[in-house]
């Protein structure tokens, strides 16, 4: 949860390492030497595969620089390691006709209450337009049709070069990304899938659920990975429905389960809390 | 669930009744004399009361009033009969600072999912004047300070007859309504309570959550009468907390449900859904 | 809800049929003419196939053939209808290993709470015999170990034959049944499978959620068609996880859903609240 | 999550401390020293009240004495040290008519999943003694009709004292406790409330959410301490209910989340993940 903001500045140590003993002990004698506070800390150990998870918030004055060395010398090999400061970060909204989803973001971001700086919106239709419009966020409108599906995501990747985001954010964007696209954004690319994948994959999953006579219906947001609605899920929810729903029905009442999955799995990726570990998330 | 738009007009029928044998055969037959179509029906006995509760939707040409008056004459004495087309309401919207529940309708509003058309937003703050114009909403400040609270609520007044609404919806308004100002709109205010009543009723629901350790927070969506907190509710949901959430972390998770719980009891009123009867709802 | 036993005789009459204007009054008028009061009434049309579902519970005295005489006259061709008594039925339940689906239904029955006599469990291992006995009720263990399948079912339906039960529950019941097994009780069968259908069809659905990294696991209910896992579903309903569960720590918590889910199906089935339409439930 | 049984003994570490810089640094060399292994760990600052609370879960042997000696060495004063084996704990039941969440616990202690050994069933009627049998818990009818509270509390202690159990679970156990016997056995004693704490303390909580038309009902796990219902809080769920639930309806409906509720506390609290502090508790 959040923190209050507070003169001293404040960072965020993420750590995965395959497992050893004395870790614990050894990565907080360092944060002990170098007079930083730890203000929470969260472990996993992922006892399959051997493989240890540690979030760390420390409070102080130190030499980034050397934390970060100080603390690689007591890792295993194959281990990773980030520095983050508590910050706002920078993201870039991916739309196509929905309101729901984007003007969410907006209003969390024009309340102050998204710990982000919404950087620009981009989308493939110019419907949404008026709406970044009305809150000051440039839009790029860069349609798909009848040109190559590189051609566009070149245009794309030119944009987001423009204001290297830490994470784009596909607010029912309805267009596939190649795997080459995704590929120079890995784990910083956040899709709201409208059904609680695994079950109904691709196109018009509340057709799909319609069909299927399903009691409920639901919204996962996960990173995007190359394979279509397959990468990690980053959390995902439902609600229940029932025989008197159509698919239009399903459609309107699934939207108000998409957009706050999406943005509780974009708050998760602005505190630093989700770790990304094989095709799956520890998130603490 | 809504129906696509049709040509042939269609009408809510709404009656409540001290329960009779044959009521439905009645009823039903005066439908079928008009020749009108039963598109939907609904009904409800409550035993404890021996009080018949109905609420039929109806498909094609008729005089309304030659329906009201055959339906009267077979309803025995203390029913309540109330007729309405299917079609988009007025309503007025009552802010104070926060933007989550009232931007949710104007999203609504603004993509047409909305049931209704927004006629004004009335306020006693300025602050959300500016994303009352975004989505161009005359916006009335009618600020309280200084004044005596009966003054406060005849300009109130003043700028609901102008419009005169179905319903009024307080998103967040923190001003607690005399009896006198409620008992001129019974069951056609809204209001959204950022707890799962009865718990926590009156100021600062999340810190008297807080103080408490509840594992749970909610919002309640009810009708205002004339106690605080204590009219028939209309829907109501929970999240789920633990012991590392302050209450301002319960403030701000708790926005999503409130948005969403009130904009479900809002959908309920514009589509006629709702019966109150004595301090409790009947929703079909 | 349920009603208290009354002296006066309760019938429900279920009907299915092409939609028709009209259909509410001729069957109201039926009823009223025999004099049957009605207790409680739900209706659902179909719109996309104009199919048109009607529960009706009825109390008073009269003579079912004729009842169902008058009924059949006034509905149209390719129309379906059922008369039950509201009274206790027979059920068979299906079971393997796992004793917390058997051992719910068991406590229900115990306690009265269950409407239904549970006539006998059938099991393929002998593990729960002994539970079976507390509770007084015959156990038929049926071994299906280097036996043919065929054999197998026959023995199955030498039991169910004796009893001839309304349903048969399958409460964890851990072999597949064949076609023509099943083709004998159409919409008899009641499946609880271990997770959110159609998400994780077949063996071992909580080994395919660990491996997917889903945040929430589900349990539903369903009739038995002759395609594993894709018959009419009931309910269903799911519960929250996280990075920290094993797939054995699935399981152990999914168990709580699974037997909720069962327990609710079943209630269902035995108060006739279920209409199967295709391969689709209307549940009222 | 639970791990499975190893050849290494197991100790869960529990502090809660004022917090001080360093204590995970000093906590963990400890740990380090005498050789044991972290298989996991939680904290938790309680910002507000600058109080620290680390459950650590190890491996390994080592002296409990020497443990315990050399932790409470580095610990500031008013602080808490426990130490516990991974182990079953011993546990009394106290029921009253109702079966659904005595019966629930009973069936995970035949089929193993419970983490406890159930010594003793105690109730204040005999209705539930043939249960008791069946699953052969030894079981105590201690009636309180025409003696004295302080009498039937003697009695009620006495069968405790024999068996001195870590935990008594009120598994729907309709008499209040006096605070003098509950100051015997302060977060010791478990119980299940069905209502959404805070709302609906006392007798009879279905009736009052029924009068008060409430859209869902509840369940709360707390501790017992001298004030009814107002322990500290352990989990709370609810379910969804509609206008036609009568309170009978509420109650019968409750029971699926009460035995689940109190189950999933009981789980917490034996495998020590429970801090009390205040009125309010900490859940790792």
């Amino acid at each position: 949860m959040s923190d209050n903001s507070k003169q001293i500045p404040q960072s965020i140590i993420l750590i995965s390492t395959p497992d050893k003993k004395g870790l614990v002990y050894h990565i907080s004698s360092v944060l002990y030497e170098l007079g930083l506070n730890i203000e929470r800390n969260d472990e996993y150990v992922d006892k399959e595969n051997e493989f240890f998870f540690m979030r760390t918030q420390v409070s102080g004055e130190s030499d980034e620089y050397i934390l970060r060395d100080k603390i690689k010398k007591i890792l295993p090999p194959h281990s990773t390691l980030k520095i983050q400061p508590v910050a706002k970060k920078n993201i870039i909204i991916f739309c196509t006709k929905e309101n729901h989803c984007i003007g969410d973001l907006l209003l969390r971001h024009d309340s102050g209450e998204l710990n982000a700086h919404i950087q620009a919106i981009v989308s493939n239709h110019n419907i949404l337009e008026s709406l970044a419009q009305k809150f000051n966020i440039p839009f790029f409108y860069i349609p798909a049709e009848n040109i190559e599906r590189n051609t566009h995501e070149k245009k794309l990747l030119e944009v987001i070069t423009q204001f290297n985001p830490s994470y784009i954010i596909l607010a029912k964007y309805m267009r596939i990304l190649t795997s080459d696209f995704v590929s120079h954004f890995e784990n910083k690319i956040i899709n709201i899938h409208h059904s609680f994948l695994p079950a109904f994959i691709g196109a018009n999953p509340y057709k799909q659920a319609y069909q299927r006579g399903v009691k409920l219906i639901g919204a996962t947001a996960h990173f995007v990975n190359e394979n279509l609605d397959e990468g990690p899920i980053i959390t995902q929810d439902i609600i229940h429905i029932n025989h008197s729903y159509s698919w239009q029905d399903m459609q309107k009442a699934g939207r108000d389960i998409e957009k706050v999955v999406l943005s509780r799995a974009l708050n998760l990726a602005l505190e630093d809390r989700i770790f990304v570990y094989g095709n799956k998330t520890i998130i603490f």
